[in-house]
């Protein structure tokens, strides 16, 4: 099979300039079949308190009322997509950026209300991914971008985490490519110790995950990324890494997620 | 040739909630190839407003600073592209909407500085249409959705006119596809009278186009959409209407723009 690289960019990369230029470098710089997914929370939260929505988040998870839903479209899929796909452009990367509704890329299902009612807020499944589609703008050599806003089928659009997608849609694509998935974060890995950018793990198994978050070793906004990168490789992806934009073209640069043995 | 029809839904039309699903029906009703093209310059300049970025309009053209490309970028390539192809794909209609940086779709010149800065605003030339891109989209069986976000391919963004969008990518595609170009108002046509509906002028040929306008009869926003039906019937489009919502699917009802004889 062909393969084809899955790229995830943080949202705290696309929130600097020299990060997000040196990233998009790397990005166009590498050759063949790839695909680029991006969240941008950080730019709807004060996007949307400038209009006066307050972001309201739970479990990690933002609280996605029809307010805030419109600021996180108008972020995500407006303002980030297209300029990031106009940086592209000018570095050479024929990309295209796409929503869940376009084409019926990516749809989810509207997570239902239990202890917490998360609102307009999807979950996505592998067979809710569109992976004809997304083969057939791979083989025209387009470069698809996408974001963190999914539909219904039914009219409404859905907030959706952007890692859970980069880790659904590099499971549906591996029926028909070795998958290569990368979360690009602006520190160069997992760190043994978070002070430390030198203490980089280079490799990582799903129970050595368990002992980590058990410790408390990894916690916070990183447990979810590397819960997603371990859910990929479950899923059939070849390869899952956690690296830094510098690190992107380099195999071993980062951290790789492996199977137990 | 195969037949294309390329549809321009005017703003007022996407600001009522009942005007817009009416069109939606009447659009994804119609079959065969066919592009949408939209705007949202209400809305723009309202959203606008909220984030304190007062609309500033010379010569018709809203000046478009910083963070005013941020705001259209926003409400034209986020908020109103995905709302409406949400609504698309509900109806059945394999919408996926695009904008310039997208695979290089439209190309366009930011407008040099003359008595006016008109700031981060585009102008699209017909060679500026990625004419091949669409016609293979098209041959997919999707249903392109472009706004009025281009770029210069340098990586800078720009805003340009939905209207002149509509008739230069109308004349673009005429060399793969007979063209039909209707642009839908919220009245059903041209009218001799503007108080009266009923006063819908059958046909206008470029003559009585510039007549009406010496008279007065035709002014304010609707002389440039006249302009751009002119423009697009002499750039080889096969032919141009300016009807209403309902009159979409008549291929009768409303004012055809026809050559002088």
């Amino acid at each position: 099979m062909d393969r084809l690289r899955l790229v995830k960019i943080g949202g705290t990369l696309l929130e600097r300039e020299d990060g997000l230029g040196a990233f998009l470098d790397a990005f166009a710089g590498l050759r063949g079949r790839r695909i680029l997914v991006h969240g941008g929370g950080a730019q709807a939260s004060r996007i949307g308190r400038k209009l006066g929505v307050e972001p309201v988040m739970k479990e990690g998870r933002r609280i996605t009322d029809p307010a805030t839903l419109d600021v996180v479209t108008m972020v995500y899929a407006g303002l980030n997509a297209k300029r990031i796909v106009a940086a592209l452009q000018a570095r050479g990367c024929n990309a295209v950026s796409l929503s869940g509704p376009d084409g019926n890329l990516l749809s989810a299902r509207r997570r239902p209300v239990g202890e917490i009612d998360f609102g307009f807020v999807g979950d996505v499944e592998r067979n809710g991914v569109n992976a004809e589609l997304l083969a057939a703008l791979l083989n025209e050599g387009l470069v698809p971008v996408l974001n963190a806003i999914t539909h219904d089928r039914s009219g409404t659009l859905l907030n959706t985490n952007a890692d859970t997608i980069a880790a659904t849609v590099a499971g549906a694509m591996s029926d028909l490519f070795d998958v290569e998935l990368t979360f690009v974060l602006d520190r160069p890995g997992v760190l043994a110790d978070p002070g430390r950018d030198e203490s980089v793990l280079p490799y990582l198994t799903p129970s050595q995950v368990d002992n980590l978050k058990q410790s408390g070793a990894i916690g916070g906004g990183m447990i979810p990324k590397i819960d997603n990168a371990v859910t990929a490789l479950s899923n059939g992806v070849a390869a899952v890494r956690i690296c830094g934009a510098e690190g992107l073209g380099d195999p071993n640069s980062g951290t790789k997620i492996l199977n137990d043995r």
